[in-house]
């Protein structure tokens, strides 16, 4: 047994059972953005958190102790996704890379924008023209220090 | 001549002349997201634009017509970055994005979020902690339809 | 049990019992095009379609669940095709692709074609020096903006 | 020199000048889609194509003859298209590259669509929604056969 | 099952048998090239040729149904191939490839050489300082035309 | 200087001056595949044919040197050729590959055919059908050996 | 003029007057290791610092200004390395890699060493079986948060 | 049986029960680096080293054989590495491997320094900024001589 | 069942049963570089080889039949191998293969040293700073011809 | 000016002078193969050999320079060499990588054949079949040790 068939079966349930990661999020108190990250294998649970897992999906307690191993992470099966919505998000690194890049740099000078430190909320934005998916993405920045 | 020369030419009068984005931005009337990206030959100009450009940067006309034509735009040299600013980014796809996925479809169904009907804006967030670089992304939905 | 079971289950019922896309999609009331998508899974069905389809292939209630969750889509096993048909289409892409380009560009300015917003459809020409495939391909114009 | 350099010297003499494709295409007596990829170093031109195309473009008798040698084709940069508007239709082919094999299969037979005997029409198509860009891919069907 | 596992089937019979390819092909009335393809899981077998070989490599009536489907073509494993054998074919087009497309059209003009309408004949040549690997390749020239 | 400037240099006169490569070949006294392959630098000239080739290309005593170094093989600037002609014969070599190997091995036992001790050559075969191209490999056959 | 120039310029003068990395580390006051990082075009230089690089490598005032502008990171030219010294260090992290992760959590729990807030100190060790090269990587845990 | 089911015996076994690496690392008198090394698959066991593992994680004796033998080394599943952690050690090659050479070079001449006679020891720095992670890594310099 | 699955089954029983390579070459009356390679799946045997192995590593008939089919070759994972032992040589043929090819053609000419009319012989070297791998390779020359 | 531009004038300058490898190795009393690495920008010069060679080639004192500088190894342009003679002996680690490391583990344990403390010898092997290369690889063994 490892992580992946963990996730595995967490997906198999959620499917079957129609559960909402909303839903999930919830009970466990925490954001929908990490919840999922956490169930779709990419984030680690403390034991009760995988403990409350445990009763949403089922799982056994062997299971429930794989949630609380650290993954190895990565949710992507290729360098270059091939699914459309991920692609855009791809593909918005690839067009706005360098414009980032200028921008954090013209602001905070050398460093980067933290993606460990960090956190993801997504929001349906309702739009007459067609609603819109808002993301806030929040990085703390690290700077380069001289030494 | 090509748009690389161009952009090129755009980056080192900038060095040379100590010129923020941000202060080309708002001679523009535009984003600084936009307006880098412009700069950096990821999007067209009108022909105001092209000329507001031409004086800031001392462009020739041709180099100003160059801006005007729609380049063939990815600015990153590897499909996987190596600059660790930008890496960051690619990394947030590759951890997140299947938690991506699954949330936009959960609100919204299948479909997409826009990387064309797109917007970015980018922010420092003061923090006790550290300053956070803020990034909100908006992107219209849209839908797969049946036919 | 995932997508991909429930694809190979269809397929294998479609060669043993010698059931074609076109029938299937006249059950549907959809075109072949999308149907054989949807069978193929790279497509989303609606409840009544996942029904209908669990009785054409015979399958069980948790496989036509499976039909109702978005699939991470892409059809192909590697980035360049190696199958003769789908190679000549990835030629096209590769030959054809700065012409497609700059063509749209000069019709409608910067943006894309999109890929979502989208239909497909295959036809058989009749033709004295050897029958044709005809195929009619359309996507919305997205257009870049400034902002 | 090779044609490369003569594609380079065409496509800047086209921006400097404002030059259309439809407009090269028309005084040619050619398709827009035929017209430009031969511009673009895709084709080869007949001596009484490349003499036109000279007029227009201002080519010396040296660039004229690379225009009717055989070009090295294959119009992208990398196998997986960067540019958005050419990624969007790589992303046709691997989301549905299988259907459109599965379809021209089960109407045809074993064998391909040929993408050499093979011309392509892209068209605007006015719609209140949004106009949409039409294409016709029109390719003869090649049989493989048992010998 | 898919076509892989009767493809499999048909190999591991011929080994535990020590049936020849040649036999099978006189048996089916094709050329052993042909044959051996199909076989492979390149090629589309009729009903009647998936009968034949159904009682040569004793294939059940649905292993006989995959042999008429036609298959996702490409039987190599790797892009540049690892077998000493097959990899001397790759380094022919490697080393010729320029050469093969520039006496192509010197011949034919601008086209390619149809590997559809294509067969193969493969002898021995017996020679004195070794035997010797004759192959005949013979494709229709497919010309691009202008249009 | 390299050998490849002296490819380049070779090509270009050729296209400005309208040799044919068969014409090369005769008066070479070999034959046109393995004269055209050393015009494209992938075979080594004796000084005899440097001479020769030094006077049909105008090619000077320095860059006849060159034509008497062995050159460093590989005609072709990716794995997967992107040219429609050379890419159909790795085509050939990708669905016809395992093929090749089976018939080879079952006539000669392991072993290799030779791309070295190798031949090749190209010819038109008129057919009422659409003329076809004809091609002769021969390669002598080499044995692994037990040792 | 880019980065890059700047660099090979400072590589250029350094072999010709037999500079020390060393030595222009104690005239900037910084370590040896940050020190050659910046000349190797990795980090971002104070107007001080660049002004002392400046007369060490005979800089231009416009070249000076470049060491000042945050660059594009990444000193190798491919993904694997060939380069046999900085191989070792790859092949460190190939064998090592997931020992290094399961010990570092295990001390830390989630989160990662940081790249960018480190530092690093290489030394010689003397040993009588031959010197030893001691390397001391030092870099901030930062953990993942739940949110 | 091969070392990965092994490798991952040992790990299901430590994540059930719960077992440290710094433990398993003292009851065989070794370093837990090396340790967790072996553990994971790239190192060698002697037979009483097996043996002790084979008491901490249940295992057979097949299985202690197993341990013994010399492992295909490698501990990544793609040549980037897509787990945070483990990337920053590729990015530390990437960004700081010219600067590693240049220095090493510096104090040694040419030559490596050896990841097979070396040794890696990580350890947790207290530090009222946030604890840092210390590795030392020490390798024998190699040098390149003349022959 | 293919070849494979026979390599693995002799791998496990020399692991179990502690058997050495060099003690099957000398049953089989060959050298242990070819005999290892045959175990390893690169290599045919004879019938009577295969009816000595299917002793000494208790193979059933039809695995054995197995050890006589020519097999598809190519011993690694990766192009690049990541095991430290086998990179070694990769890069010997990284950093020394144009050196290696000039010197061959210094002496024979343009031609290769054949990896089929080939043998290795691996030998311990004794040496009291250290023993020494010695390996000697011979291989055939094989010109290049005119033709 | 790098150490390419001194390997490509050493280059020009042997094809142009007819200059032996075995001659310059000779002059510099070094055996041909290092020698040759030497030249071709893979190995080090002292000051002394750097001054033979400048007299040899022609070389100034800043080219002189750059050889006394440890270069970026790695002599190939493409991790697959496509040259024929290269390839082989990349062949040779594919096919023969396994057994390669099966046969060194065994006399040796676990550990490399060092390709630093190396030498190789390149001789021609006269033999009435045909002349053979042979060539002889010495490596110093290097041992992994626990810790």
């Amino acid at each position: 047994m490892n992580r992946n068939d963990v996730t595995e079966k967490i997906i198999s349930t959620k499917v079957l059972k129609g559960i909402k990661w909303e839903a999930v999020a919830k009970k466990l108190g925490q954001s929908k953005e990490w919840t999922t990250a956490l169930c779709l294998g990419q984030m680690t649970a403390s034991p009760e958190q995988a403990k409350l897992l445990g009763k949403i999906f089922g799982l056994t307690v062997e299971e429930q102790k794989w949630l609380q191993v650290v993954p190895y992470k990565g949710s992507l099966p290729t360098p270059v996704p091939t699914d459309p919505l991920i692609y855009r998000w791809y593909e918005i690194v690839s067009v706005y890379g360098s414009t980032i890049k200028e921008l954090i740099h013209e602001e905070f000078g050398d460093g980067i924008m933290s993606a460990i430190d960090f956190s993801m909320d997504i929001q349906r934005q309702a739009d007459p023209k067609g609603d819109r998916v808002n993301v806030v993405l929040s990085g703390k920045f690290l700077p380069y220090k001289t030494y």
